[in-house]
């Protein structure tokens, strides 16, 4: 039941129904390229989050650029991305439930795949499902390097649990997950050096223990768009899992960044619609909470900072205009920065791709389906 | 690319993969025959917003109690539900933009359509579009009574739009529109009676100068499950709009009722599993931002007040436990109540329908599609 895609390949901007999730082709492109070349400069492996993007297509840009594969946060997103060819997937989080056990076992017939665990009782469950399915699972173990929400205390659990993994023929200790999610949003540099370095001490813990307990610890993987240039220099993550560098959101870009080569620009967008004037100070427009997610604020009117969004509401969003700027017409087209893009991202079936956004020129290239839209479970 | 469906037909709650979309179908029959029940009574027409529940079933089954369609509030999702079989659909909203239009006049051809408008520039667009498409569009004019949204001022300007609306043989002037949103969310049975006895004010003005101008306001139609009651009983509006009512979610369950018979059941869950119990004040489940709108406030535990949802971030949620409360096991599945259940049906592809929810012998009897998921359009 996708819906139809709101344009068609080849018309100019204005003719693209709203609302419509639009990716700066431009943008995209030089985004990806930054990444791959800075983390080629670190010397680790780039495993992009494809928890962002949901698309195979863009997943195989990132691995024609160097990357190893990518990561996800759910089996169904991992069904989505190899069913669309993508050969190497960590999911980067813990599997719970038989039937998902077992669909994750099966994919592991058809790609390489990785999963996270924090707790005993998974170990026997994942190892009897790729027994049944007859695949191997890689296995890391989540460690909470601060984020308090998943993961194993730094230390001598994990030694524990890896002994564990081991006993089975169809699982094999892979490594740490070791990942700062609210580190990623710390404003300030030093913020964000601070809390990767505490993560950091955490990790050289718990690989300690593991080489006290004979068990090498082959992948230690982790950051994320806001701190990646910090565990790629480490010396310890050799591998980085950056989501949302392909896109860059509004929450991202209030990050200061300092001693950083880390430029993304913004190339996803929600394009709208003025939909009505009818009061003197505001627009109306045809974007709200079905067509943005704004659990980490409001969108931004793309190079329009005298227009702010407030009010929304399911499916309207009100402009209002500063002092002197110029008012927006009924049937106008406005283009906003979403708040947080992953979640933007869930609520649309089409990505389109425009080529030459912002120039007169600017007109759809691409229509590229989301599969991994709405993937939970 | 819809996702396959979270559990077959028959199995037990357990055996359902998570998140998920639950439905009470006990639930959600006594609250449509609730209020099928209650607006007969009133003497007025039941026309229920599908924006709530985006399903063709669901509308079939409000319609088979006596109303005379749905409203919806886009031109995807008018197309999802008259495709479904629904014969009569209410564009509630203003619809702007070329294509959206031509779409909506082709709709027209296969059921009857109403839609929105509180602009001039609306109506040669509609009938020209109208015309092309060989069809007919009846056309409601929305009135601000409050929400400060969309909608022309109560008094004259209704009255020129209606004059121009009978200019076209393919478009009718079919009334008012006058629905005040905010009211609806209003805490107090005070605050909500007197927000709607001033938008009556306003709709009673507004129909005196379409009379002055010799017109007859045949559909005077609005109201939400807050306040449905009381248009209903205005001797104003003819027709009534409530939505949430089919569900409920955990924000309208926090206004205070009085005088009300309107007791509505929550009939709507995301089920969800404990995913990480690695720390021990607190229980990690699979349902973030992607399973659950958030914009109205954190969902609920269904019969367990003793625990709190908390730090959503997009795959989890945190359960925190208060004292003395019974520990979360990991594996564990719990029922949430959404903040808001508009936004967050929108994120699935499946409802999956449960009979005896909280009973021992609670099995999956339904899969429902939602093909109006999605629908921005």
């Amino acid at each position: 039941m996708p819906t139809l895609p709101p344009a068609k390949i080849g018309v100019p901007v204005s003719e693209i129904d709203t609302p419509a999730l639009i990716v700066d082709l431009d943008a995209l492109t030089r985004n990806l390229e930054m990444m791959a070349t800075l983390v080629r400069r670190f010397g680790v492996r780039l495993r992009p989050h494809a928890k962002t993007h949901k698309s195979p297509i863009i997943a195989a840009r990132q691995i024609a650029l160097g990357a190893v594969g990518v990561c996800c946060q759910k089996v169904s997103e991992a069904e989505a991305l190899i069913a669309g060819g993508v050969g190497d997937v960590l999911v980067s989080n813990e599997i719970v439930g038989a039937r998902k056990i077992a669909r994750l076992a099966h994919l592991a017939r058809q790609a390489r795949i990785g999963v996270c665990i924090d707790q005993a009782d998974a170990i026997p469950l994942l190892a009897d499902a790729a027994e049944r399915a007859g695949s191997q699972i890689d296995v890391l173990i989540e460690v909470d390097v601060g984020a308090r929400r998943c993961g194993v205390a730094p230390g001598r659990a994990a030694g524990q649990l890896a002994a564990q993994i081991g006993r089975s023929a169809h699982l094999r200790f892979a490594g740490l997950q070791a990942y700062h999610g609210a580190a990623q949003h710390f404003r300030s540099p030093d913020e964000r050096r601070s809390a990767i370095d505490a993560a950091k001490a955490g990790v050289i813990e718990t690989v300690r223990h593991l080489a006290d307990a004979g068990l090498a610890c082959e992948t230690i993987t982790g950051a994320g768009t806001g701190t990646f240039e910090i565990e790629g220099r480490s010396n310890i993550w050799n591998e980085v899992q950056p989501g949302s560098y392909v896109f860059m959101d509004r929450d991202y870009a209030k990050n200061t960044l300092a001693d950083s080569a880390a430029a993304f620009d913004h190339a996803l967008f929600v394009l709208a619609t003025v939909m009505s004037t009818a009061l003197p100070d505001q627009a109306v427009v045809d974007a709200g909470h079905k067509a943005l997610s704004n659990d980490s604020g409001f969108p931004a009117v793309w190079q329009r900072p005298d227009i702010g969004y407030h009010r929304p509401s399911d499916e309207h969003g009100v402009l209002t205009l500063a002092d002197g700027a110029p008012r927006l017409a009924w049937g106008e087209k406005v283009l906003l920065i979403p708040g947080h893009c992953d979640p933007t991202v869930n609520l649309y079936d089409w990505y389109v791709g425009v080529r030459g956004l912002g120039t007169p020129a600017a007109h759809v290239e691409a229509l590229w389906p989301i599969p991994a839209r709405g993937a939970v479970t």
